[in-house]
């Protein structure tokens, strides 16, 4: 199958992602990319916070709320319904933000090494995931945060809640900034076609 | 210059980490990937921790201490010579732990794309860094923790510090069962020559 048919076939599936939709603040990034002919996206996260428990593996683990949005102080705290159960009380709860992440697929070795280097000043974490089948680059974000926050169902963090708050919706903030200039950089590049 | 020259003369210079010197719990796995005929290792970091305090930029970011080795409770203490500066006030210290972390020169794609496949189980985040130089691949653990720890001074963890201490060992520990599992995933592999 050509590169483009792959595209053709691969844009016309439906979203399998947690969420079940496409992450509006990637729309305009992702029309960017599918509109070259060298690329298209895979898959996209434009940054999300949220609460899980569990050992850290896929099916060890419950995701107790999540945003993809600027959270509120209340997005911190105890939800009775989900975190009293017995059997998850000596599991810490752990708050965890990720970065803006997305899977690319380009259509050779030199398209992706293009696209990788134009990107790099901006996403140092960026990268080739797979080159034996399609040929993936990751476009990954350093913004991270992983921090217990409630051990035996007591809140471990003594701080004040605003200002963990704000920090969270701070570097969300940073996020979509960089997928901004992302957008940008690559809009009208030459390097990348 | 041929892969092997390539090799020799890197292997030759010194090391130029901020810690000074190679990591003894990285050293069998560094000789078993230096044996190979298509491998060098160009830099490694087996784990570490340390409490840092800035903005994150390279420039603009201080590491308080660092830790390559399990730590005592006394680590997360407040340390007054360094935490006290006026200047620092305002600002949170964080407290990071990064997992495994190893580049490795690779002498074409073939044998990247080798090293990736048999990888991948044991480390998700591997990748390619770059190939229009070097071709370099990235093994990467996914053990991290980012949080602050301290803020105007204040320590802002109110669970028992004993037991942050645990988990922080025992996620040490589990980086460097990691390493030990992939020197013998690899030392008598026939796929990564």
């Amino acid at each position: 199958m050509t590169f483009l048919n792959e595209k053709k076939t691969f844009l016309a599936k439906l979203d399998k992602s947690k969420k079940g939709s496409i992450d509006e603040r990637a729309i305009p990034l992702i029309t960017t990319i599918n509109k070259k002919d060298n690329y298209y996206t895979t898959s996209s996260c434009s940054g999300r916070v949220y609460l899980w428990q569990g050992t850290g593996k896929k099916n060890e683990t419950t995701w107790l709320k999540v945003s993809h949005d600027p959270i509120t102080v209340d997005f911190l705290k105890s939800d009775s319904d989900k975190m009293d159960e017995e059997s998850s009380k000596n599991n810490p709860i752990w708050l965890r933000l990720e970065a803006f992440i997305m899977h690319i697929a380009c259509k050779d070795i030199d398209a992706a090494s293009a696209l990788l280097n134009q990107i790099h000043p901006l996403f140092k974490k960026s990268c080739i995931l797979s080159i034996s089948n399609k040929i993936i680059v990751e476009i990954r974000g350093s913004e991270f945060i992983e921090m217990p926050l409630y051990q035996n169902n007591t809140l471990v963090f003594r701080g004040d809640l605003n200002w963990l708050t704000d920090l969270i919706n701070e570097k969300l903030e940073k996020i979509w900034e960089g997928i901004d200039k992302f957008k940008r950089m690559i809009e009208y590049s030459k390097q990348t076609k």
